[in-house]
């Protein structure tokens, strides 16, 4: 099954030809030096957490850095980062606007705080519709925030975005595991770069997921202790940055910047 | 928007007659007395597990009980409940195999262990295909793990299975609490039953979620402390019916058999 043609099994996204929408979402982003997916194989792990994080960590180090929410079924950045009343700026497509020196852009713009019930094409549309009209500009580092698994919203991603490396995220879970393994195994097959792994939740000392990272080949960034003290700290960007959990993320920036610096696996 | 038509709004689901495949489901599921949707906003929130710990705990009270892992993005209870080797018998449709007790089915046995990443039309046609071959015969409780959040799955099983009423699970977070009362509108919205909700992995007292439960006027069923142990016993329904979450989840039981006793809203 591991032909280079098996992208093809996906099915067709689309009507419009993508080669057009293709050289429109590369012109966007020809400015941009790394891109990173953050993703995860199921929801509640903390990839919105991490990705926001990373994002501020980042930006403080003195990169450029743009945060694209694209977790349509759960968008949280805006609440982690209290994005508050921002707006994007129309100009030629849409400039995100600076939160916390971070350029930021969210499907929540659009949908507000109401319920999202696309249909496959629908969505597949408004998420190409987004990744089309961002103008990230110059940046370091574009982190997306993903859908959780392997969702037709991370299929056309992977396919529009295909500079895109992944960040993977976990917990110590055996259940999140299960669904990290078929993540990765997918992306293995489609000769996508996989950046590496971040534990995040851990509560007892276990080497399960890293003994299984290196089964697979992939590389384990570190591990975040389950952090009580994260709740209280959501919207409040000052007190999210004095988190255990915080720390950690820095720690793991590093790692991250070796990692990519020295080529992805 | 609340009009009565608002169904339409979200597209047509697959080319063949609908009428058709609602009746052979509706023929599929004609003995069964209560559907019961286990549903969150987000993922990682246990509703696998409340719906695993939920179907032991009626079939040990000696209810008639049917175990539908519908959730084909991160299907997980075939790993808590180690179904290990069963299979379902083909018999004018597909037999769902006995497990603890429970008449249990899983898109696991189909899919096995790999990849599924389906485009919006095949998930689609998966999900109903399944729905329509399953024969559960004479049930007292048809629990359905249902998808995550607010996707083409989930409003596929609203459609074709009109009866089931949803129970909704939710950790304490805000950023679970944004996703669930989307959920919410979408579910009033279509003027479908919501039993109730129940908050878990609860780490301190905080009446966030009933407060704003009380507000859109669903029944709060009960907290559920974080549970440390609760990995350990996955895959093993002995120990996991030892857990103090396990425990809970039978007082939430008798709520739940009240509620629907009593009618839901």
């Amino acid at each position: 099954m591991r032909s280079p043609n098996r992208m093809k099994d996906y099915g067709s996204m689309s009507k419009e030809p993508e080669d057009v929408r293709l050289s429109v979402i590369d012109e966007r982003i020809k400015d941009v030096k790394n891109i990173i997916a953050v993703s995860s194989g199921k929801g509640g792990v903390g990839k919105s957490l991490v990705a926001s994080a990373l994002s501020l960590s980042l930006a403080r180090r003195g990169y450029r850095v743009g945060l694209f929410d694209l977790d349509l079924t759960s968008p949280s950045t805006h609440i982690i980062l209290n994005v508050g009343e921002t707006q994007p700026i129309e100009d030629k497509g849409i400039v995100p606007p600076k939160i916390h020196g971070i350029s930021y852009m969210s499907i929540t713009y659009y949908s507000g705080d109401h319920p999202t019930p696309l249909r496959g094409q629908e969505f597949s549309n408004a998420l190409i519709e987004l990744m089309a009209i961002t103008r990230w500009g110059d940046l370091d580092f574009l982190l997306i925030d993903m859908p959780p698994g392997i969702s037709d919203a991370t299929l056309d991603i992977i396919r529009f975005i295909k500079r895109a490396k992944f960040l993977i995220i976990t917990t110590p879970s055996k259940l999140a595991f299960e669904t990290v393994r078929k993540l990765i195994e997918l992306l293995l097959d489609l000769h996508v770069e996989i950046i590496g792994i971040v534990e995040n939740m851990k509560l007892k000392k276990s080497d399960f997921i890293k003994i299984n990272m290196d089964k697979l080949g992939v590389r384990y960034l570190g591990e975040i202790k389950f952090d009580e003290d994260l709740e209280e700290a959501l919207g409040d960007v000052d007190k999210f940055s004095e988190t255990d959990f915080f720390k950690k993320i820095e720690e793991i920036a590093e790692e991250i910047l070796k990692t990519l610096a020295s080529g992805a696996q």
